[in-house]
């Protein structure tokens, strides 16, 4: 296999100077002939030369680069997000650079240092597993700009959020309008802030619509992931719920798996409501009622303000919040 | 927000040359004093310095950077795909870059170009719809080895693919096991080579059942994602077939719930198969009867192909083929 061609071989094989096959690949060759002009032009494509971004970033010190860390590129939430940081980025000249570390602590400083060297311009990071000291450690020193999404802590630095303590307080509103009162809910072991926030929304809005809600009797713990919901199939049963309310999409599509396995029919047997409103939902049997999060437009969102702290460095501190939504299927019975 | 941190920063802040700092930096520092090396070391790591990895990729020629186009990063089959490339691309000292260019032409060509300009060693392109006019045009003329898989044609270059014959085949033979004969495909209106193959085998499977399929009544024509299957409801319902082959698990996941909608049981009305083997296939209800494709071990197989083909850039093409397995659900009744 041939080595990479530089500019120096283009203008070898054209008779001219790298200064003069420069000038004409930058649109500056008016004083030079037509000829020479399109010879260089011709051999560019012939020998299949593309500039060296590498040397130009050194020059330019920017890479029009944005690393994005989100923890899971399995989950569908995050396809839909980075398609709206993708399309926002490239409209503004950049290209979106995307990792999924799983969660894994030691992953998400790898991939942040190894985007680092890279040198993109800044990182959106959409991972609610990262640390305040992972933040603290590599990316203040770095002076890089970042975006924060569903972060664990309230930290200086641009910020994105969605409203989870109004998205748990409709949830609720809505199981209790339903006639639920034994209400599961599925909440992970090591919650982040948001997802306690939408817990912390959830028990106020049922105590608002007149049902007390024992943390002890009623939260099941469960993974936030499909097998998460399926694994926790039978500690659900064993609290004879009317109704489960799973704190994303993919563990209630991994309960009503294990409900079905079980025998039971939803919402016939019991009612299961999600959170996310992520694309699968129209696909499972039941549809399944969740609060939409506005996933594209976090993403796009995301990325507008990150290039708006890049072209101004001092500006105060961004933090916006976006709101939420129910969207009503067939998952959830009236009592 | 502060300027990156430059060796000549570091240099200055440690009162030592930069030939000092980058010698002690690369473990080459023995000759200076320990507390030389330390002050270094230490202000490296409270300044944050990073090093350069773009100064590094002029002089080494490579980023140990792969880049991976996938058609769709929406699709369950890619993510388990590229997590098979990300850890084997981490083992080799590599990080993979990937990009989903949703089958638009131009899309794929600017992320080419934009990973080449980033100088990325190495191409895994798992799109079916990149040309081979593209491939010809923009990947030749780089001299930048790349890995194929799924490709159009049977092209010069570092190929993978997967049995899709043998697949259509095991697919047919099991359906007529089942005692089905009226069978609807679900296959694109432009399909690829390796599209056409499964169907090929589909077709010579019934035969040598002693099926006989008339393309013209039993192909219907649909989109490779959930919603080309659900739009093609009325379409299949109208041929009374007993069963449907749908050439991708999203088809057949869009074909159930549009099932499912005109209150349709299956397969106690009519069988469904689909082909991939997602993780989703286990969550929808019924569970879908599949051709497993080894998603992980195909993301793994054209890493190694393409980092083989790094350390020895003049031997032959490679050529690999993975089989595929049926895997029996609860979607398709014995009649």
């Amino acid at each position: 296999m041939a080595k990479k061609i530089t500019i120096r071989d283009l203008a070898s094989a054209a008779g001219v100077s790298v200064t003069t096959v420069s000038q004409i690949l930058n649109g500056k060759g008016d004083r030079f002939s037509k000829a020479t002009q399109e010879k260089v032009l011709h051999l560019r494509d012939e020998l299949g030369y593309v500039p060296d971004f590498n040397a130009r970033n050194l020059i330019l010190r920017s890479s029009k680069t944005i690393g994005v860390l989100v923890p899971n590129l399995n989950n569908p939430f995050f396809s839909t997000f980075i398609h709206g940081v993708d399309i926002t980025a490239r409209k503004e000249g950049f290209i979106a650079i995307v990792f999924g570390a799983n969660h894994e602590v030691d992953l998400e400083r790898f991939y942040l240092r190894q985007l680092m060297e890279r040198s993109v311009d800044g990182f959106i990071i959409a991972s609610a597993s990262i640390t305040a000291k992972t933040v603290d450690d590599l990316l203040k020193p770095w002076h890089t700009p970042y975006v924060l999404f569903d972060q664990n802590e309230n930290r200086a630095g641009d910020r994105l959020e969605t409203d989870d303590y109004q998205g748990g307080h409709q949830a609720a509103a809505y199981l209790a309008r339903q006639g639920h009162q034994k209400i599961v809910v599925l909440h992970p072991k090591l919650p982040t802030i948001n997802i306690n926030n939408r817990l912390k929304g959830f028990v106020d809005g049922l105590g608002e619509a007149g049902v007390t809600f024992d943390a002890k009797q009623w939260i099941v713990p469960a993974e936030l992931t499909k097998a998460g919901g399926y694994q926790a199939t039978a500690d659900v049963l064993s609290k004879k719920p009317t109704a489960v309310f799973a704190e994303n999409d993919e563990m209630a599509i991994g309960l009503m798996r294990g409900l079905h396995e079980q025998g039971l029919s939803v919402p016939d047997d019991i009612s299961v409501m999600g959170y996310d409103n992520i694309d699968l939902d129209e696909y499972v049997m039941p549809q399944l009622t969740t609060i939409e999060q506005p996933l594209h437009k976090i993403g796009e969102t995301a990325t507008k303000m990150l290039i708006k702290r890049l072209k101004n460095p001092s500006m105060d501190w961004q933090k916006v919040k976006l709101a939420v939504k129910l969207v009503e299927r067939d998952s959830v019975k009236h009592l």
